[in-house]
């Protein structure tokens, strides 16, 4: 199933997407919940980021074939940064260059893992029952801003301008993330093209281990970090996320004004 | 003025305190709100975490002392990092130490600066009027982990264990920084006590630098650094984050169970 968040006519809801038509739920996404019987064509709405997160937990250096061609370790335990709420923004939703000069910046294709049940110390056998769903993420990153102080690396500010994680355009709940495939499409050409197996901590191990650190919430998504093929997004170049069984998240980047 | 926000029977509310009584209010913290007439006592209540911050920014090196002392160069610019809801813990309410064993866990007393009005780009000029108030808050880290794998520095991991950010116990809106000491004692024996006036970036410089990079919302706030003497927290260790003008913030380790 689908599920989705929009606005429509300055009102904000959720609902299940069947096709083209959203019906509307009310309640709560991760609870209880129903539908209204209203229902309301997607062309009609804007699509909003799907839920909303208290925190998203991002990889760094979690796929084999980036780790190979980078020379990088495979790392003991998973590696991850905080994306915060003023990062997020929405599908379609430009995404604006930062008005400082700081350097390239690049878009990178995840798949998210969307928490659908509160957890703390959630075991490998549990970790299933805590995902909810998968939606694409867009981890924007200044990635010249990393290690530009050499005492200090700055993933928080790389990673956390306004608008620099898209996520959406929806969550899907029926989805297989071992056969999965992530591309990015950079005005229509692909760049990037990798399969979910390629991790090195997979979506349930990555539930497990990132709960012995933090309480997981319902909406908190983990993004599984990225493989080969990020680049630089130029101005009003539109990336397109896609995952097969889940969508395509799009976004252009507009300079500052 | 202090604005606290409390459990009482059961139900969450805030007010200012004025003496030992709480003056229960309704509306907004940051916008418009009311007196309700109803008075409680401060014994009487569970005090809470006094706001719910969408994002709590924290500083590295932004005391001249402590870089002084660890050989640090000065920053050119603020180097900060993420601390996410889940480690937000109240006014003695008990820090649990992670069940895995990560080494060292230090306490480390900061002033927090909480911020009033949303803004972006905020000017040095108007950064003093996006500031509500300050409190206190101990920014608790598993400081071995910080460079444990030296691919990566894990500064979400180390600082953000649920209930390592203690904030509290109230916001003061009254409150000169510029002449303001803040001291850490362990078990009532003085082990922090450091100037304000001794950052590299002084709270109006943060709120304008920060805003740079992202927008800062009403509730969030920017925890100044720590300075000298953040030392080893040991379990059953009782540690008192105090700032003349604002109040104590008391916390104690516990061992998980």
């Amino acid at each position: 199933m689908k599920w989705l968040r929009y606005s429509h006519q300055g009102l904000i809801g959720w609902g299940q997407l069947i096709g083209d038509t959203v019906h509307v739920h009310h309640g709560n996404l991760f609870e209880l919940h129903q539908a209204t019987g209203q229902t309301l064509h997607l062309s009609e709405l804007q699509i909003l980021a799907p839920c909303q997160p208290t925190k998203i937990l991002a990889l760094w250096n979690n796929f084999k074939a980036a780790a190979e061609k980078n020379g990088w370790r495979q790392p003991s335990e998973p590696l991850y940064f905080l994306k915060s709420p003023n990062s997020y923004s929405h599908h379609l939703e430009a995404v604006t260059r930062p008005q400082s000069d700081v350097g390239r910046v690049v878009y990178e294709a995840e798949l998210g893992i969307v928490i659908g049940k509160r957890g703390r110390n959630i075991s490998i056998d549990d970790a299933a029952q805590h995902v909810f769903g998968y939606t694409c993420v867009n981890d924007v990153t200044a990635v010249e801003l990393l290690r530009s102080d050499d005492s200090f690396e700055q993933w928080t500010r790389a990673k956390n301008f306004d608008g620099f994680t898209p996520f959406g355009p929806w969550i899907e709940t029926e989805f297989d993330s071992a056969k999965a495939i992530v591309t990015a499409k950079v005005n229509g050409r692909e760049r990037q093209n990798y399969p979910v197996s390629d991790m090195f901590f997979s979506p349930t191990e990555l539930v497990c281990r990132l709960s012995r650190d933090m309480t997981l919430e319902a909406g908190d998504i983990i993004s599984c970090g990225t493989s080969l093929g990020a680049m630089p997004w130029q101005n009003e170049a539109v990336v397109e996320v896609s995952i097969e069984g889940i969508g395509t998240l799009s976004n252009t980047m507009k300079e500052f004004t």
